[in-house]
């Protein structure tokens, strides 16, 4: 499992401060925890600040590259200006995600290319100019469009991440079943590999973290290949450390047995 | 998702003690909290007390149906004989499960006739002769087998519960992922259902708890039909009741909803 860290991210009021106020303790703080934790890359979300996207991504992955040398940086923005300034922005060792394309063909041609010639990983939304579909059949489709369209464009599948679009199950109770169904559809489509957010599977319920981790362990145990997720939240740890045992990818346990030894279970 | 509470087990020592004293209080109790905490079935298990395993079934399944009426009932042994007996003691309204057949002729031979006469549902093990499957191929072909020895003895497979035997991921680290395969490819076999019992999966790790929720949630997210749990365990109920929310099986949560207003989510 590929965990890509959420937290740099604007709609959380104390990083839209930290970003407003160029205060880049707290974000390196907050980037450092998230590796400690595992995420093997970091997402970086501007878009919510009020402020300059193109100039607020920009010093923020500035300062993450000089605080962390060597960070995986997800760079994530429905703009692909602002993409374009932080792909720019980004001069370390590291390697880079795109967040994200979806099947309409403004966002594919303009961001694609970005990808294409920056040489990062790429995550795609399935949705397209009809929105997002409520089946796994529908989601499948637009994954299928989606990968022929970066196919013929020369991208290598091997670095797109297909992200299925989970949605609340408080108003949609079919959605979670409909989303891990689309997971092995999706992966049967050859080298194409698949990702989620969390998060919005819990909206509107109570005990959120609950609900997120144990959507989680399912969607693992169905080949979920990357998740955008809190990797410092506990709830979420444990059931990452328990699925990659139970799941056979944490070899004689010893992942699991070191973050009990650690703390870092509930 | 069919609950059959696992607590009236003579290989726990309380009620061993409860059971040698025939002290009907500490069991009338234990199995008023299953209930309450949404078990189905009562297993009940006197195979470990050292006494007379047929007078001390007789004695427990007696006390159970005349202070809970209408009752369901699981009758756990490895021995027929204590099987018929507590067949044999039940006296009341409601259903009885049989744990459990294996694919071994000497089992099925002796057990089968008797769930045929007492109309009870029965738990079948995939292990035979040679012993337990490591691979979801190897359980598959033991279920088929019992599937057709069943069938053929008029045995409606709808009442048959496949378990196709969790073995500790400590020190066999592919048998969760193996057991998980196991259960979509038992249910194409046709109405057959799956069982299991959970805690075997998590013998040696620390914090096991957190692993018997999460495997819960992988087995239920591949149409596991039944469980042999401890339903009054917090992080079980959690994972139960997370589980069928995102699984669609809790229309808008609100069994979910619910559990929480109670104070039984953790």
């Amino acid at each position: 499992m590929l965990i890509i860290g959420e937290r740099i991210n604007s709609t959380r009021p104390k990083i839209c401060e930290a970003i407003r106020a160029r205060n880049a303790a707290d974000i390196l703080k907050e980037v450092k925890n998230q590796i400690a934790s595992g995420a093997v890359y970091i997402d970086v979300n501007c878009a919510a600040t009020t402020g300059d996207e193109l100039q607020d991504i920009d010093w923020v992955i500035s300062i993450i590259q000089s605080g962390v040398p060597g960070v995986n940086i997800c760079i994530d923005s429905p703009n692909y200006l602002a993409l374009e300034r932080g792909l720019k922005a980004y001069k370390s060792t590291g390697s880079l995600f795109i967040n994200s394309i979806t099947a309409e063909d403004a966002r594919i041609n303009n961001v694609l290319p970005l990808a294409i010639k920056y040489k990062t990983k790429l995550v795609a939304l399935t949705m397209d100019d009809k929105g997002m579909p409520d089946t796994a059949g529908g989601r499948f489709e637009i994954a299928k469009s989606i990968v022929g369209k970066v196919k013929r464009a020369g991208f290598n599948t091997n670095d797109l991440y297909i992200d299925a679009l989970i949605r609340p199950i408080s108003t949609e109770p079919a959605q979670a079943a409909e989303f891990l169904k689309s997971i092995k559809m999706i992966k049967a489509l050859g080298d194409v590999k698949t990702i989620c957010g969390l998060s919005n599977v819990s909206f509107g319920l109570p005990n959120r973290a609950l609900v997120n981790s144990i959507f989680l362990a399912m969607a693992m145990s169905e080949g979920l290949d990357a998740a955008i997720i809190d990797p410092t939240e506990k709830r979420i740890a444990s059931s990452l450390a328990a699925s990659g045992a139970l799941l056979g990818v944490d070899e004689y346990c010893g992942g699991y047995i070191r973050a009990f030894r650690e703390g870092k279970l509930i």
